[in-house]
């Protein structure tokens, strides 16, 4: 507010001073001062920085210790140039959809190396994939084995299971409750005796997921033990092996004021007595275990950057409308499942000296109240023509969002890495 | 619940039935069947219903009595063969982007008969609209004032007023509080005056917009008479008459078990006492009035249909796998700004006359809890291959939707009427 003599909130210079690099006025993405980028590739514009994919993936590899191999979720990014780089670090990779299927080839993913969930797969997609080479496909209800009998074709499968409530974590609970999502754990021994009805599907492995946008690791490590004593029982009473115990996705990224990163340390920490839980059952001692991540290798790396188109004041409140908002940006707009509307962290990206002193509601161009991207954020006294950054925007923003609602352009999109610029088309 | 012994509840079929034909099983839009059309154009699909619209504007003229033109907002529903409908009918068309002025050029719009609203309009934007002829630009800051100075082309202008609180009303207040649109109504002075100093700008009109989804007559027609009011002051300020008070739109349509329908019989009787309002201040008795509606013309003659994919039960749940789900309506999974989740209605309309007994959780197929329809609606057992569809989706459906989230195909969409199908390409 206007009046409001505290300095005003925003989490997002401590964050942007963590992640990238700064240099006088300029955040640096990628090697290039985001003006210098915007200034090539037009706003607003989604941008990507390659080198800090790589560190997360990195970071997470690294806190693994191999123990588990990496599929990145095409989901939270579905652009080529963000999965070839996946692919470049060896990763796998994860698709819910034919069209992230395509993606992952024409990145160059080997068949073997994807892994098809979801849970309205269509007989057409599953027909595309076998057809094309799959690596599994994750079989999410009794519809699906009849489809995949039905096909005829031999294919490799996981159960996915949906825990008990006892072993539930994150912002947004996926199992647990009922859910759309794989067999309830307490209908398991059915769930396998219908697989094993169904000549041509080999059960490989299982899939567990219970929950996204986890921040404590604790909770995460529950997920994985249980996983993995599932995975034990699925074994012995098939009395086979498991190829693979997928323990799911879900590692989160801090977002609002007060969120803490997930703790790598921690994990790396607890590998030691996964790895050794795994070896304690003969039948899965074998096994692969596989997470398979999205926000987290991408999120942090991607900004959603627009020119200020207006800057006005209505009854106290400091508006900056800038050229895109929830048309581009659903999740910063706090209608893509968050129940309390919280700032996303935001910056001036080219005038990061500057003190942020002058609290602006950051609001978007179309005709609805619901199009604010951030309340009396804490930002430099920006005019019209000045740029505005929306971080931890690497993940589940473009194609999360109504691009074409009220018919505005479609923002750009670009892979930025050692200072090369390379510009995505959807 | 599966325990539930009252019938599950459901206004989709009362909706449906005061609204379209129903012909044994089958619900009927636009002279046919929804599963022949389906046939035809694919599902998923948002089919409308061009008489539907017609009937919707035309019980909104018959109310307005010739007291205020329909200017249809091109927001709602921008596909052209939309717009193309409700230009034959007779109505000016309100844009808020330059996309949305090419699908109103491109329908058949006079330029003089197109209204641009919207609280960033770019630079680029406002020079495409002025070089293509344009109705009305209405105003909404200073930052704009001083665009459309450097442009220098005579336009003819309204100011977008932000009104007092006390003459708010709908489900979602647009004015009255700060907001980014328009100018304070307690800076009208400072607004007409701004608009004074630019040469170039004829000022025509005054438009207030208070509220949008008003489902009450009566608060309704305060913010018209208050409008009125404003346009009076306005004119008396400036000494010259206005030509235009555009009363904003905000008409509401019922989505919700419960919601009663705007009272247009309440509206007509009112239209002689506004229309002496009018005359009694001479330099508005010649103004035209407008509404704008968007939702009220389109929303109650679409629906979404979708194939169900997959049927599953999971832990008491009873669960029905759509081929599409938030990705092409994000509305109706209550992430438009809904702050309590309800169900949209929705029918089964290959099978209309069976018992609805079979409460379902409608979801999509995304790999997220969010890709929630509907909970526990009552509707017939319905299998694998059987359709649904969610009414009153004819506004804010598609566009405001995102599309390319998890990668899946695109919605058809078709205007049916008089039993001929035309198939919409976006």
């Amino acid at each position: 507010m206007a009046d409001n003599v505290q300095k005003p909130a925003n989490h997002g210079y401590e964050l942007a001073k963590g992640l990238f690099e700064i240099n006088g006025d300029d955040l640096v993405l990628g090697g290039l001062p985001v003006r210098t980028i915007v200034a090539e590739v037009g706003s607003p514009a989604y941008l990507y920085d390659g080198q800090l994919m790589r560190r997360a993936y990195r970071r997470l590899a690294d806190a693994l210790k191999g123990f588990a191999s990496i599929y990145y979720s095409a989901k939270a990014n579905p652009a080529e140039a963000v999965i070839r780089l996946f692919l470049e670090e060896g990763a796998g990779i994860e698709i819910a959809s034919l069209g992230e299927y395509r993606a992952a080839i024409a990145a160059g993913a080997a068949p073997e190396h994807i892994l098809f969930a979801g849970p309205g797969k269509r007989r057409a997609e599953l027909e595309a994939v076998i057809e094309g080479g799959i690596g599994e496909i994750h079989i999410e209800g009794v519809d699906e084995i009849g489809r995949l009998r039905s096909i005829g074709k031999p294919v490799q499968a996981s159960i996915r299971i949906n825990p008990v409530p006892t072993v539930q974590a994150g912002a947004m609970r996926m199992g647990g409750k009922a859910t759309a999502f794989g067999f309830d754990e307490e209908d398991l021994d059915a769930a396998i005796a219908a697989v094993a009805s169904a000549d041509n599907i080999e059960l490989v492995g299982i899939h567990v997921y219970g929950g996204t946008q986890i921040l404590d690791a604790e909770a995460l490590l529950g997920q994985w033990r249980h996983a993995i004593t599932l995975a034990a029982r699925v074994a012995r009473t098939t009395g086979k092996p498991l190829k693979t115990i997928d323990l799911g996705g879900g590692l989160g990224i801090p977002y609002y004021a007060g969120d803490k990163p997930l703790d790598l340390d921690a994990v790396a920490a607890a590998v030691p007595e996964l790895a050794a839980l795994l070896k304690s059952e003969p039948l899965i001692a074998g096994a692969r275990a596989i997470v398979e991540p999205g926000r987290f290798l991408v999120g942090e790396a991607g900004l959603y950057v627009s020119e200020i188109n207006t800057v006005k004041q209505s009854r106290g409140v400091r508006f900056l409308v800038m050229e895109g908002g929830m048309n581009h940006h659903l999740a910063a707009s706090g209608n893509l499942g968050q129940v309390i509307k919280r700032n996303y962290p935001v910056v001036a990206p080219a005038r990061m000296t500057a003190p942020s002193d002058a609290p602006a509601t950051l609001v978007g161009p179309l005709c609805t109240p619901l199009d604010t991207l951030a309340r009396d954020a804490g930002l430099p006294d920006l005019k019209a023509g000045d740029l505005v950054a929306v971080l931890q925007s690497g993940a589940y923003g473009l194609t999360a969002s109504p691009i074409n609602f009220l018919s505005h352009p479609h923002p750009a999109e670009a892979l930025v890495e050692n200072g090369r610029i390379e510009a995505i088309g959807r």
